[in-house]
């Protein structure tokens, strides 16, 4: 009954926060309380009872697909949590700060005059973070998918084709090996393109010489699989080694230092002090990870500013990388599930430089 | 110069507004104003300057995109914003507050203390819904390449196949001709699938004797397309056609009373009547249609509620529907240019109901 615990898990947190119920608005929050996977609808999770609240869109599917709550319909969103919450007699609410936008709090405190309305982020920031086996079980699910659909699709990454046709192709296998849909659009950039983050796949087409940078994942069973590989193509100079190597270091010491209770910010200090220490601290611009789950992107975060601790159960992101613009870049990134004493990398593409 | 009439169609708000600057957030409203198409950033739009803030991630790519702005790199997107707004020297800047959420506010507001920060959502919601011809033909070019691969995957809609590999085939198609993504997850819904508006394209395979609503689209140029075809499979009842003919008959009327000027909610209203007329009120759950651009959904919204009105160069869906829970659904939409004396339908597959 894993919804039923992590409704437990919830309610456990009312008192000390000294509240009778909390709204969630973010539907993959509701997914993992309640198991709806429509796109829209709130959650309210009180002391005794837990209400879904849906538009005509989604009623059936609610019916269907909820676990332990109450369905209600409404047709404007804002007035039909206003009414669950009024109906209820409730007095102190908490609500999910981060996944409502300012107009709609502004709408709905005007209907709760009089009621406690508490912004919560961190409380429940991270309720998702650690997972129990029946996720992890999905998650590797999803990571088989897009391993094997990227091994099948390697043989066309070849001088000449598109960047946006390696793409389809390898979503196209995602999803015919089982994928429900892609984590987030594919990521194909070679050449000067793999100097940006997150390139979107373009008409370029691969040369002879280039980096190929592919992040990619699937999603089966709502969660995701998130990975990134970086190939060389046809040739490789010394320098392209050269950086690939202390990128491939900056990831295997962060992998390295890994384990249950580890502060984030730690693991992401790894990685940057040894690329800052090649000189070129400056090129790695973004975190070293994220949590990976029901969103490709959710608690912890792996930065320097992160205030989150590793614990067991946890599957996190290591992706460090160096963009040089204009010339070239490289990111190499495992999905990984913290342990007591370490980690398992879930993800399965080999990390040593290849040549295609 | 697109972007340069978008800027200064903000700007002429300001003094009616009795603000100084302008805060967006709405990656949408960002790309149609400077033309960055990442996707995270904020946007200042100020009586003098332009201001795009982004991290680390996209400086390369927002130097390369945007027109008429000045770079702004942060680190922390709040910090940075605020860092900037203070810069500027701004006492009083309007913010988008439907596109940031309650959490980043009560932040954002905490670092701008005596500075009046200002929501705006209605003034600046409909800044997008009338097309310029640029945007039109970028619309009609993602209606082309839907279009076609629609035409090229019939073939494949016969009993035996799985609602999600005719999703798959669909979004392959889209893209091979040509889309940058799919405007929203393909639905392919069948039998009593077809009940569920939102339904997600499953393992069901077709039967004989089944209605199949596809409801899908394409991306060019960052702008969408948006139509539903319900297709009758094998064999078709008489009870079937006679609900496929009101819900033709409620997209027909309510595409004939289209025209500039005419409330929105007066052509849901016509589409609901006839619907209703036949006593079949309950089972059409949503809206008549909305505006479509670089968002899918988008201002104008047809609902019973709404009270926008149409103007010539807007482009909206019409689409109708009857979900039957625990039988079937049939939906028919179309996408439509509203011009001075009518409209022009921009959408290509012929709405009589074809069996396959």
């Amino acid at each position: 009954m894993p919804h039923a615990n992590r409704i437990s898990r919830i309610r456990s947190k009312l008192a000390g926060l000294e509240l009778e119920a909390l709204l969630f608005f973010d539907m993959r929050n509701i997914r993992y309380l309640v198991g709806f996977s429509g796109s829209d609808g709130a959650l309210l999770v009180g002391e005794n009872g837990v209400i879904l609240m849906v538009d005509g869109r989604y009623v059936t599917q609610a019916k269907g697909e909820a676990r332990g709550a109450e369905i209600f319909e409404y047709s404007d969103k804002i007035d039909g949590i206003a009414r669950v919450v009024t109906d209820a007699g409730l007095r102190s609410v908490g609500f999910e700060s981060v996944a409502i936008n300012f107009d709609h709090y502004l709408n709905l405190k005007g209907k709760l005059d009089g009621l406690v309305l508490k912004p919560i982020s961190e409380e429940i920031n991270s309720i998702r973070a650690v997972k129990d086996q029946d996720e992890i079980e999905l998650i590797k699910k999803a990571v088989e998918i897009s391993s094997r659909a990227l091994a099948s699709t390697l043989e066309l990454v070849r001088p000449g084709i598109r960047e946006r046709d390696v793409a389809l192709e390898l979503e196209y296998r995602m999803k015919g090996k089982g994928a429900e849909k892609v984590s987030f659009e594919t990521i194909v950039a070679s050449g000067k393109n793999a100097a940006l983050p997150h390139a979107t796949p373009g008409s370029r087409r691969i040369e002879d010489g280039d980096f190929v940078v592919i992040d990619y994942g699937a999603v089966y069973g709502g969660y995701s699989s998130d990975e990134t590989c970086t190939f060389a193509v046809g040739s490789v100079t010394d320098r392209q080694k050269e950086i690939y190597g202390i990128v491939k270091d900056a990831h295997d010491r962060a992998l390295d230092s890994v384990k249950a209770g580890v502060a984030c910010r730690e693991v992401d200090r790894v990685a940057r002090n040894h690329i800052e220490s090649a000189g070129l601290g400056e090129y790695f611009s973004h975190g070293t990870g994220h949590g990976v789950g029901l969103d490709v992107h959710e608690a912890p975060r792996l930065s320097a500013r992160s205030e989150d601790y590793l614990a067991a159960g946890m599957v996190i992101t290591i992706e460090p990388g160096i963009y040089i613009p204009d010339l070239w870049g490289v990111r190499i990134e495992d999905m990984i599930l913290v342990e007591e004493d370490g980690c398992e990398v879930l993800t399965r593409m080999p990390k040593d430089l290849r040549i295609l």
